[in-house]
């Protein structure tokens, strides 16, 4: 049997589309852009328009929308509520349309859209993309989004956790230094995610703005069986 | 007091030059650019002139000078020997100006140039290295050389082996997530390095050449105290 190929990439500046157009794609952004997309859906929010920049979130609010942006920690003045994926509660996006702004989620969406198909993980569905995953006949690529082009811990822990799911499967096969070196850092993380993130950049990003309550949520595995597809540069949930 | 800033950068496409201008870069390309170099250095070589292709090279060797060229593994027929370290016997090289081809290598000293100080670095002068960085009043990046713009294994291993010194000499911090991937599989590889690098893609490779002859050495600490630096676009011997 011929495997499928399992690779992992850790940054925009990386990723080669005309290696990927036959793969699925993974999108992994979980402090918190991934984190809080999952949690709109598991929370019954129709679809998600992931917009690169404020002005275009602010055309968006003019028009009705729901919209999720804040720069710098502080929520803009015109949106509806910040990025946190505790703001994506069932009585406010139910049923909605959300705008969320996300200049790094909708630059991963959009060099991903030569791809098969590109999805949402994280910690919260990491199960059901699994699951997903493993009835198709197809190559992965595990896309960390990083930061500003730059490698992250916490995206690499969590391609780790499903490489190595992945890998248990049976079903792939890796040659890529990038997906060894994701499960290793799975194996040093997985007895204490919170405490390993601990000296992540990111980590102290967001304690700096006091946006790290939503830390524990993030690297919660497996709330929901939700998994966000692009379709048409807009996220809804995937009929699998 | 004030440390000095420790950083590491996995690929030439995450190299951002104005974060590094007054930093000290250290290239890391162990398989086999950089164990190569640093092995002439301890066989006498007197300098030696990286080239990006073999067209260069083939000029340089019309001039007379003693050139290691390969492509694919093999010897180029102008050359005078491939790119092993073995080949850089003491009897070949002492005292002479060698032109080494080295795409990879070659771009890297292009991106470093606008640093303050660009030194190569390998398993075989690591702690030459870490004694010298100490020595100076400078901030660090360990630039690791992948391959194709990828990450890999065996540069990262080695750039986590450097930090490790160089934190433990409390002259240095780090609030870089890639240093701290480097340091966590430094942990897992440290106690058997050419056994963790056996899934590295560059290992297959080598072996598939059969130019794998080196792996062991390469991963061998301390042979020489002799640090190669960048003058001019041609590296010589540091006088510290």
């Amino acid at each position: 049997m011929i495997k499928r190929k399992l690779e992992t990439c850790f940054s925009p500046a990386l990723f080669e589309p005309a290696d990927h157009v036959d793969s699925i794609v993974v999108i992994i952004d979980i402090l918190r852009a991934s984190s809080a997309i999952v949690t709109a859906f598991a929370n019954g929010a129709a679809e998600i328009i992931p917009v690169a920049n404020a002005s275009e979130a602010k055309d968006y609010k003019s028009k009705g929308y729901l919209v999720a942006a804040e720069r710098d920690g502080y929520v803009l003045d015109f949106a509806d509520f910040g990025n946190s994926p505790f703001n994506f509660t069932r009585e406010k996006v139910e049923g909605n349309t959300i705008v969320y702004s996300t200049t790094n989620g909708t630059g991963l969406i959009e060099l991903a859209s030569g791809s098969y198909l590109t999805l949402v993980g994280s910690f919260l569905n990491l199960s059901a993309v699994i699951r997903f995953l493993i009835k198709q006949e197809r190559d992965v690529l595990l896309f960390c989004a990083g930061w500003k082009n730059k490698f992250n811990l916490e995206d690499t822990v969590c391609a780790g956790a499903m490489a190595e799911k992945l890998i248990e499967s049976n079903l792939y096969s890796t040659i890529c230094d990038s997906t060894y070196c994701a499960l290793d850092l799975w194996s040093v993380a997985r007895h204490d995610l919170t405490g390993y993130i601990e000296k992540a950049a990111q980590r102290s990003r967001l304690r700096d703005k006091k946006l790290d309550d939503c830390i524990e949520y993030c690297f919660t595995s497996d709330i929901t069986n939700k998994i966000p597809v692009v379709k048409n540069g807009v996220l809804v949930e995937i009929k699998s």
